[in-house]
Parts: C-alpha cells; sequence; structure tokens
C-alpha cells in the first residue's frame, strides 16, 4: 500500500524522521513536502528545494526510501486534496495529525493518525523559535539535516528575517 | 429597482435574514455569497455551495425570493467592485455596513446602509465561538439553515478544524 | 434530483433552450455559467451578468425556474470538478455533451448526455460569426436573449472587437 | 491634460515613435507597457524592463518626457481598465487604436484615436518576423531602440526561441 | 550606476524623501512602488497610482527625477528578485534597510543599506495611526504628498476603513 | 554532479528514455515533470502523478534511481528558472534541447543539450496523434509506460478529449 505524510518540514525534525522511519517500514511512503512556493519568512524559512535536500540526507543516512514531492498550496481548500491526489503518484492512504488534512481527506482516502507512528511531540514552531533566539536546535534535528542547514547558512537567513522591517 | 447585498454568511443568520426580509420586499434582491473560494477554516467554515443551500432554504420556507451569487475573492481591492459587477446580472443599487464595500462601490453604485433594513445586531464570529465551544447558537439562525448545518455535520466539522495543529 | 447543466451561453441558443426547458421538468436544475470571468473577446463577448440577465428574462417569459450560478474558470482540469462542486449547490447529476465535462465528472456524479433533453444543432461559434458578418442570428436565440444583447448594443461590441489589432 | 498610451512595444518602432512625440508634445503623456509580465516568447521576446529601457532612451535622445509604466495582464478583460487606473496616475483619456482598449475604457474615460496622432502603419509582427528570418529591421525602430537591441543579444534570442520544441 | 528603492509608500512620507534627496544626488534612480496591488486597506490605504502621484509631485517640487515603478506583489518569494529585476530597467544596485529584500537581492545584485542616506526614523504605521485617530501627521510627510492626501480625501477614507467590520 | 532534464513527458516515451539511461549513469539525475498542473487535454493527457508513476515503474525496470519532481508552470517566463531551482533540489547543470529551456537556464546553470545523450528522435505530438486515430503506439513507449497507460484507460481518455466540443 502506498501512503502519503504531508508535512511543512520547516525544518525536518526528529518527530518526522520517527514517523518516516515507522511508516515507510510499513507503506511504500510519498513524503509531500506543502506549502511548498513559501520560503524566506519567519514561519516557513526554507525553500522547497532546500527541504528536499534536507530530507533526502536524512533518510539516505538511515538507508529509508520514499518519494519526496514538492505540493504549492492552492489557496482553496475544497480542492486542496484533488490538487495534492493530482501531483502524487497514486496512493491509498494519508497520514496526518492536521485537522484540516484529515477533514479534507477522509471523504477520499483512508485516513490514519500519525500519532500511530511517534507518540513524542515535536514543533517546527519551537525549534524556528530557537533557531531565532540563539538557544540549542541541533538535538532536535537530524543530524544530516543540522549540518545542511548550516551549509546553506540557515541560522543566519532566520534571524536576519526575524529582524522583520516595514517595507 | 436591482439591489446587491454581500455578505460572507459563514453562517446565515437572523441579522442576514431580517435584511433580506426587507430588502427583498423593496428590491429585486441579488445576495452575493463573498469569499466564495473560502471554506473549511475557522473563520470560513462552510462552502459557497453550502451556504447557497442554507440561504435558498430559508428563503424558500418564507417564500422570499432571491438571486443568490457566488463571488470569489480577487484580492485586489481596486478592481473587486468591477469583477462584482462583471458576475452579476445589472444591478442599481448596493446594500451594506461594511466599510470597505461601501468604500469600493460609492463611486459607481448608489450604496444604502443596511441599518435601514435592520438594527438588531448579529455576528457571525460570536455564532462560530458558540459552534466551537459547544455553547447554544441555532437561536441565532433560521431553523432551516440550523437544520441544514446539522446534515452535513457542520458542528462537527468547525470543532474539528478549531484543534488546528502545525501541517 | 438536482442536475447541473453547464455552458458558457455566449450567447443563449435555442438550442440550450430546448434543453433547459427539458431538464427543468425533470429536475431541480442548476444552469452554472462556463467561463464567468471572460468577456469581451470574440469567442466571449458577454460578461457573465450579461449571460445571467439573458438566462434570466428567457426563462422567465417561459415561467422555468432554474439556480444560475457564475462559474469561474480554474485552469486546472484535475481540480475543476471540485472547484464546481464547492460553488454550487449540492447536485447529483450533471448534463453535458462536451467530453472534457463528461471525463472530469464521471468519477464523481451521474453524467447524461444532452442529447436525451434536445436532438437539434445549434452552435454558439456559428452564431458569433453570424453576428460579426451582419448575417441573421436572432432567430437562433430566445427573443428575450436577442433583446436584451440589443439592449447592451452586444452586436456593435462584437464586430468591434473582431477587428482586433496588436496592442 | 494626462493622457496614457498602451502598448507592447516589442519591440518599440518609429509608428510608437510619431504618436509618442506628437502625443506628449500636447499631453503629458503616461507611456503604459502592456503584458508587463511576458517575455522570452516569439511574439513577446522583451521583458518589461528591456522595453522601458528602450523607451528610456529613444525618447531622451529626442529629449521628450514620459511617465513609463509596466502594467502586467490580469486576463480578466472586466476587470482591466480598473486595473489600469490603480496602477497609473491620474489620467484623463486614452489613446489607443486597439479595439479591445477602446471598448473597456470607453464606458471610463475620453478616448481618442492614435490616428490622430500617426498615419503611417508600422508592425511590430513584421518587425519580429524580419529580426527571425534574418531580413533588414534596423529600419524600422529607433536606433537607440536598435542599438539596445544589440546590446542585449536580443536578435540570437528571438531567432533561438523561433525553434521552438516541444519540452 | 542605477540604483533601485523599493517600498511600499503607504504614505510617502519624509524618511523617504531624504534617501531619495541622497540617493538620485549618487545615483540614477529607480523608486519601485511595492505591494502595488494592494490599496484601500488600513496597512496599504493608497493605490499604487495615487502613491505614484505624491512621489512625481513631492520629486518635482525639489527638482529631482527618478524613474517611479509600480511592482505588483507575487507571493512567492524565491522568484521575486527576478520579477523585480525583469520589469525594472537594468540597475546594478539595490538601496534596503528591509531583511527580506536584502537577503532576497543579496545573491543577484550589490545591496546598500539606505542608513547610508539617513538615520532619522520614520514610519508609515505611525503615520497612518495618527491619520486614523485624527493625530497629527502632515509634518511627517511632504507638502506635496500631505497636499495630494486632501485632494483624494485620503484621511477620510482610512478612518472610514478603520471601522473595519466583518463582511 | 546533479543534473536536472526537463519535459512534459506526455507520455514518456523511448526517446526520453534512452537521456535518462545515459544521464543517469554519469550524473545524479533529477526528472522534473515540466506543466504538473495540466492534464485531460489532447496536448497533456496524463496528470503530473500519472507521469510520475510511468517514469517511476519504467526506471523500476531497469534500476535506474533518480529524482523526479512535478513543477507547475508560472506563466511567467522571467522567473521560472527561479521557481524551477527553488523547488528542486539543489543541481548545477540542466539537460534540454528546448530553446526557452535553453534560454532561461543559461545565465544561471550550466547547459548542456540532450543530444549528447541521445539522437535518435522520437515525438510526443505524433505518440498522441497515435492514440488519437487508433494508430500503433506501444513500440514508442517503454513497457512499462504502455502497461500503465492501459491500466488508467488512458487511450480511452484520450480519444474522448478529442472529439472537444464547444461547452
Amino acid at each position: 500500500m502506498r501512503a502519503l505524510l504531508i508535512g511543512r518540514f520547516q525544518p525536518l525534525h526528529l518527530g518526522h524522521m520517527e514517523i518516516i522511519r515507522e511508516a515507510s517500514a510499513e507503506y511504500d511512503l510519498i513524503i509531500g513536502i506543502g506549502s511548498a512556493q513559501k520560503s524566506h519568512t519567519i514561519e516557513n524559512p526554507f525553500t522547497a528545494g532546500e527541504r528536499y535536500e534536507m530530507i533526502l540526507r536524512s533518510l539516505g543516512k538511515e538507508g529509508i526510501s520514499a518519494h519526496i514531492i514538492p505540493i504549492p498550496d492552492v489557496d482553496y481548500n475544497s480542492v486542496w486534496a484533488s490538487h495534492v491526489i493530482s501531483i502524487c503518484p497514486p496512493f491509498q492512504a494519508v497520514l496526518s495529525n492536521n485537522p484540516l488534512t484529515i477533514e479534507l481527506f477522509s471523504p477520499l482516502k483512508k485516513v490514519m493518525s500519525t500519532e500511530l507512528f511517534s507518540r513524542k511531540e515535536y514543533s517546527g514552531r519551537e525549534i524556528r523559535r530557537r533557531m531565532i533566539e540563539g538557544e540549542e536546535w541541533r538535538h532536535l534535528v537530524p543530524e544530516e539535516a543540522a549540518r545542511y542547514i548550516d551549509e546553506i547558512d540557515g541560522i543566519k537567513r532566520i534571524r536576519y528575517l526575524a529582524k522583520g522591517d516595514e517595507l
């Protein structure tokens, strides 16, 4: 069975990795990178391509294989599930804990809670806050992701953006 | 004279009904369903089609007739009035209490305050808050609308969405 | 049962009227005005609002009632049916002879051929050609539609546009 | 009086220059660069910025002053005139020979034929054809524009694009 | 050298003028009017055309010359710099204090801090707040801009919009 | 070195396969599925997801590995290369024979002709024509792709769409 897991991965963290590890053992896994057109904001610092690379390296390190697909927003909830179905290879199930994703996919696909795959809580928002305020964040993301974020000077970017100012 | 009343109707409530009742007695009424492309959020739980149905049934019950037209946003205020004029049958007046609507239509059409048609205050936001928090809301909307919201399990939807969570 | 008939109605013609007459006798009919955002071109001379008015008057003359709904294009075929479903009140069937419409709605709704409702062939393209070249076209459209097109000086508009020229 | 002249200027040619010369003598002239988002196609080889530069240099050479404003398409004719009005400084008249422009602006502004300012016919399409097929084109455009097109290797670009091929 | 300064100019204020005055002495200056499609909101009360006129008059008064270019948003940060480059005439440097602008242009153009040109702080947000609450604001904007805002009844507009209300 | 190959793959054919086979031997290959939002037309019969599946199965059969990424159009050539770069993992080279792709990527990336990888000519247009007219097409596409097209009843779809008719 092929299953889709959608996240924004801003950034990829250990919570995501746990779910991916478990789910890829059981399913032919598609990892959908949501809000693919967003980047360079405090909420969405990394491009879809950068998030793809973080995932690629982290999965590669552990020998996990998955289909990784950037999914741009359509800003029209009623058609969002059809949009996702249209750009992903055929899948039968959706893994999610996001109420909107669950609500929109329930009429169309089998939907499973990601809690089946991981119980610990990790928060992208908390990790971004730590990045901005200079606190420790590396222990919350896969080693390969941390290294890649350093490679692209990601911390400098998010801190810089956080100084936000009226254009 | 044909007059246009625009609202989001999230959901249709008794305040809307009072205005519609009075205005349809005086004018050939167009009811424009604003933000037609929005749904499945806390601020905009229902699709344009669902809002159309609520209005249709509630008007039908009272024998009121009106033209109901879904109006998607254009996110470009300077062209919004032209957009509305383009997709509605010809009309001469606009009924509104929304400052933006009044500001944008004033150079083009006769604009009248909805207070001419109803004084009591009803709030869509307050009704949605009650739906989410499990308080009484049915006495604030037309009976037919409440029944339809139940039919489509609308309360479950809005409560579910309210649990919102980072994707 | 509620059924949806989608057309562009550029302009409304007697072929459309025959289908509408038959279909409205059998179903609670939704008339979807396709490509609602298009106007002022040779292929799409009239705004959605003008097409709405043509339909309204022609139906009114014959005492036919239907829900008329402008449907803007989304230019993304995979999500088009979800888009239409989202802005129309709930319906169970689609009436169409357009292969794309049939293809996109078949997985979601009962689809019926419009030939069940009318056999004669009328062509919007031929009517527009006649309008442009000054040939007779009035016998091909409902009397009320012809009158409205005259009212808005529609023939002058389409002939003028046909002189097209590089901007 | 301030007047707006809209063209695509693909490329700026001597016909445009004649109109600009005459019109700028009489009006405070706005030159709107239409289809501003288009470039790198056979019909629209140059970016809005490149077209801006061609106009700027050619006007500068002759000491003509005008406001030059890139105008992206909106692909929604009914709102196009409002869109143009919104991004240009206030103007009272429109100069055009394009039927669509005239049709859309007539209800809102004084519209004047560009034939008042120039009788000779020049064609952007013919100039692009000559560029592609290696025929003489330089005598049809202002000297400064020809020089700028050479500077950016424009002929190589349009010839290259003309080899078009399925992606 | 040609340099680009981007702002929203909601409204043009004395801080902008100081930078423009200094920068135009040193560079062939392009003034980009950001968020060109936005207007009639509390954060963006004026259209791009109105902002163009404010700038035009204020520069004219002081004999400053610059290229003024409305720049609509693309809501896709990764392509925003390419978008700006595409619609502006060629430029070599960007003047900005906005972290996002600096971040996005740094890989492509020389970026200079606007602090090189002005140290005093002026805030568009503070000026809009004063306009709404009826406090003094005229001493914070160029005289010509204040006069133009009065001409178009701008204060009435922003105060009216501030009464905002659910549609 | 990582290299990007962009095609529409409507459908994947043996010409594509030859290039992919050769290129993947030399590079870490990204296969970009262009016009990802298009489907259900004669020129673009298959969804991005269906094209993904064709590629996935055909590569799997031969043990070729590549990153497959759906790339929606942006309809703004000047920003297209930035868009592609934003949603793909970092790459250093582009493989293409399409003049527009080459023109747009040349300032940003090393561009190589696909003729380096394959000389034989295959045409998606010719294959679609054969599908529509009932001629032999299976020998022109990978066996796995032909099988998948049959699985989803693709020939029936494209033939049906070819009957096109005014909406």
